[in-house]
């Protein structure tokens, strides 16, 4: 746990804190702190900082926030197109997401989504909840990824989408095939802001979806030459952006 | 499985194969393919093509390679060294590492590999041997990783490491920290065909491990502004590497 996560739900006083249940183990069994140490601590979609451990027992730990600063949300915001995939996958991809901090993540149902996969109670929020969680707390961010579920491709790709803000001036890519294009000959200068990350399923997305995807302004480009499954394409994806971001002007 | 790999224990002549046990079973199972039809397949540290099905029943499967061709290790030749995680991670790092075809894997026991880790069964290369086969499958790379472990990490580093193929002339780059410059910066024109990539343990290096590898030649980089676990981190470096490679000269 490189951040601890707090909510409203732990909130004592302003600056205090009762955390219990899994967190409260962790803190308990392996960090094993002791009165007046100090753990990075994070609000949910606020500031970062130091807690300093008031009291620790079995039951719960209490600590007082301080030295808090607003954070940070990384420079590249990233709205991630992911096809839905099986909810082993999914819980992967929601970690991945979290842990780098993409900004939203809109799970489509593409034709390689086995309608069995949007019966998951990972569709719920509260079920998705935990994942995000735990990849904030790696990745060390506090901003919680707003997750939408589109049960109908060509009505999300054609509507929403389009209106979603920033769209237009957007730059939008499709992470595809391992033949293709690498980021380099599409995205010739460093990027803007924003920008909007496709990842297909297992499989791959089928050519009525890219060319639906295409019409829409998406570039397809390969991550390189292995075949990659979901979670590490998407992980490969997100840190070629962040190098190419990087880059000198 | 998007590559059937074959191993010697399969060949019943030269180019024909019996395939049984969990690969058997994934493809009566989930491929369900009929007799003639024809799979990707490769040769372990040997060609690609196609298998095509001759019998298929409870028990086995009966393919005969047609068009083979040598493959194609990945142009970027990678050897890693890598601090030997927890088991549950360790599967992973095998994993990803086959799956993005890197040539070998020096495991090393650094100053955060718990002991417990050593006694692992993962220790043993019959038991490293399924997460690789199936990250090669995934990745659709037939080359074996060679895998080596190192359970003192000073002699490893300071006489086995520089001694290795290649050495001298290869860069040598450990993703270290959040904090730190990107691949941009420390690698000014396009990649040699080989590499060698450090990546540490969960919690990072220690000074003196670091030290002493800076020493052989190794220049510490960031993967980017979040916090990734190890198998992400690797495959974010495998990533990162690929892009940097296929820039314009």
């Amino acid at each position: 746990m490189n951040l601890l996560i707090l909510t409203d739900a732990d909130i004592v006083t302003p600056n205090r804190f009762r955390i219990t249940g899994p967190r409260h183990l962790h803190i308990l069994s392996v960090l094993k702190p002791e009165v007046g140490d100090q753990l990075s601590i994070g609000i949910l979609n606020g500031a970062r900082g130091l807690g300093k451990i008031i009291s620790i027992n079995a039951d719960e730990t209490i600590i007082e926030s301080v030295e808090m600063t607003a954070v940070a949300a990384p420079v590249l915001s990233v709205d991630l197109i992911c096809a839905i995939p099986r909810p082993k996958i999914l819980r992967k991809v929601l970690y991945v997401a979290a842990m780098f901090g993409v900004r939203s993540i809109h799970m489509v149902r593409t034709n390689r989504t086995e309608k069995s996969y949007l019966l998951s109670p990972l569709m719920e929020p509260s079920k998705q909840l935990p994942y995000l969680l735990e990849g904030m707390s790696q990745g060390e961010w506090t901003r919680l990824p707003v997750v939408e579920v589109h049960p109908l491709f060509r009505p999300f790709v054609e509507d929403m989408l389009p209106n979603l803000p920033g769209y237009a001036e957007s730059p939008k890519l499709l992470a595809d095939l391992v033949e293709g294009s690498h980021l380099y000959q599409i995205v010739p200068a460093r990027l803007s802001s924003q920008l909007f990350l496709g990842i297909g399923p297992e499989g791959g997305w089928v050519d009525f979806e890219r060319t639906l995807l295409r019409e829409q302004g998406f570039t397809s480009f390969s991550l390189g030459s292995s075949n990659l499954r979901v979670e590490y394409a998407l992980a490969a994806a997100l840190a070629q952006l962040e190098l190419l971001n990087s880059r000198p002007i």
